[in-house]
């Protein structure tokens, strides 16, 4: 039975290297890093030599790569560690209105504490503006957290110009949720002003429950997690050796392959706008020239569940907007709402969003078993 | 070369059933629970299973197991979590001297947040007591946080007494760090009154990077980690969906093989203490009858440090007091302290901890190492 997987920005499958790395450490590598044996030293030396090869993609130092358990704790630690570590300072904080919910609702939890913050509006792309957050900048704000790459439409969210703006507020930590992003740009990190960025290795081929946030050397950040000094006292948990060192080895091959598979996957919806174009009833979400692998789409009266599920009784997994408020109550996109897409459009919204192994094969399948929808939902209507 | 692995309070190896489980999970179940589609309803169902095999070995109901990244967490988010739920009612946490440092630093974060803690002390074998714990209660308690067992000697402590007593403080959550617990007590949370439960899978041959909070349903907690909403609101985060299936089985197993474990554990340390009865410069701090697998001894003049490297020479795998603290500066046992061990007498500690896999066989050649560590100790001194 045919099984295409478009849904790789809920979660991506592992890769086979990776699967192998993984079970080499356990199987291996059994000390406690922290023991003082040899096995606890074969375990550490392990680890400190994956932080470096991580170091080595960011082009920083190792000791600016924290591991944690995924992208949700590094949103969650760079937002939290930040506001309890300089809220004596400020209390005010800039995002947009398009972030993800580990984000958002940190924020929420923020302005709970009293914290004061600013969600900037995004233009009909997706897109929020450097001159909107020069604007939104006050005395007292101590942090701005922009995503790199959205994870509903794909927008490409102005990090470089930001980090201009923000060199001339260099006691402001600028947070960069770069979730979406690994291997859709050459330089991880996009602008040297970034001082925290998240990444979650489930998103790349690697395993789930393992992430990174990178933290600028000269940059306080009080603990999420207290308890044995782990991570040079940021992060106290025992380190999760065989996720870190899978993790490494899917970061590097991602950063291989991502020209290629960047092209592959600008094809890819080259072809579906193409087909898409033809045809009034579509809508389109993701602008042209944004993030590769991400495409929302909208059908017009067919909600974005029954198109999930249309879908899948033909092989292919998609997904509605995204997989973290999909079975949530509110199932309305925040990211649609903010491009002030209309609530009946947005009801419609249908995300593909293509990994690693995605074929164009695949994609002519897609649009045959489109026709077919089409035929199909005009009847009904 | 010998292979003697006496350092299983720091961590396990993987159980091989158990990371066949892991990898199967991987392999096949590669959707994001939280995606619509079938390949995420399969995820979703595997997952609520392994909750519900979880909640039967607990005795308790699905929804109150909560799946965290490890002991670190669980403990962090028991007792940060309630603070920040019930901050606005009381201010005061009663815990022990001899705690995890995941807790004693969370609690000394709590600390500098406002919080008052009282650090109950400990008798010469460690063991807290009822009556100082009743002594310590007040009008405007919140929490009381007390491990099952110690990491560093095994002591004990009396959960369900301490259960008894706060019967009649209702509104007081009971935390318990059972992260040395699992397999000693036929049920794990040795009193009904526990409110809340901290288990670490790593340390019951399960994977590292996974762990439960079990929380009582009636109880309420404020998140560490928001966004996405998984956990039913209380631990966002995409579940590590391989660690949880495999720590469910590596739960099951513990369980099933306990009795016959502890016995042997049992029969390790009994033939040890006959050993070193005989030898006055022997110390031991595990008092008998405290957990099996934790046993604390010294030998007069050797610090902790030079016998876990003089048997790691022997192929012998043990610690100085706890892999947690062993890189840190603070070398110190706060445990052997709290229990009123002279400082020359705890720096000499050193630490076996039993695993599955040990054997008397194991025992008799730590044995004949030790005779001759004495004998070369002796003459260097």
């Amino acid at each position: 039975m045919t099984e295409i997987y478009f849904d790789n920005s809920a979660t991506t499958k592992l890769d086979s290297q990776v699967l192998k790395s993984m079970l080499t450490t356990m199987e291996t590598y059994y000390g406690n890093p922290s023991s003082l044996h040899d096995l606890g030293n074969q375990a550490n030396k392990l680890l400190q030599s994956a932080r470096q090869q991580i170091a080595d993609l960011f082009a920083c130092q190792a000791k600016e790569i924290i591991f944690t358990s995924g992208g949700t704790e590094s949103n969650n630690f760079a937002l939290k560690g930040t506001a309890m570590e300089k809220g004596n300072f400020g209390r005010h904080i800039i995002s947009s209105q398009v972030e993800h919910p580990s984000v958002r609702r940190s924020l929420e939890h923020l302005q709970r504490q009293g914290f004061d913050v600013t969600y900037l509006p995004v233009n009909k792309q997706g897109l929020v503006s450097a001159d909107d957050l020069r604007a939104a900048l006050r005395d007292d704000t101590i942090l701005v957290s922009i995503m790199a790459v959205n994870n509903e439409v794909g927008a490409i969210q102005p990090i470089a110009e930001i980090g201009e703006v923000l060199n001339d507020y260099p006691s402001i930590h600028y947070h960069v949720d770069g979730v979406q992003s690994l291997g859709k740009f050459t330089d991880i990190l996009i602008h040297p002003r970034v001082d925290l960025f998240s990444l979650s290795a489930h998103k790349f081929n690697g395993p789930r429950g393992v992430g990174i946030l990178y933290k600028q050397a000269n940059r306080k950040l009080s603990p999420l997690l207290d308890g044995g000094g782990q991570e040079g006292q940021l992060r106290s948990s025992t380190e999760n050796l065989a996720g870190i060192v899978a993790m490494a080895k899917a970061m590097r091959l991602t950063m291989e392959n991502a020209s290629q598979e960047n092209a592959n996957h600008k094809q890819f919806q080259e072809k579906i706008r193409a087909y898409m174009s033809k045809n009034s009833d579509f809508k389109i979400f993701s602008a042209p020239n944004q993030a590769p692998h991400v495409f929302c789409f909208a059908l017009r009266g067919v909600r974005g569940e029954v198109m999930v599920h249309a879908l899948e009784n033909e092989g292919i997994y998609a997904s509605t907007t995204s997989a973290c408020s999909s079975r949530a109550t509110d199932q309305a996109s925040s990211t649609l709402k903010a491009m002030g897409v209309a609530g009946d459009w947005a009801s419609y919204a249908c995300r593909l969003s293509f990994g690693s192994d995605n074929t164009m094969e695949e994609i002519d399948y897609f649009l045959q078993v489109m026709d077919k929808l089409v035929a199909k939902f005009a009847k009904i209507q």
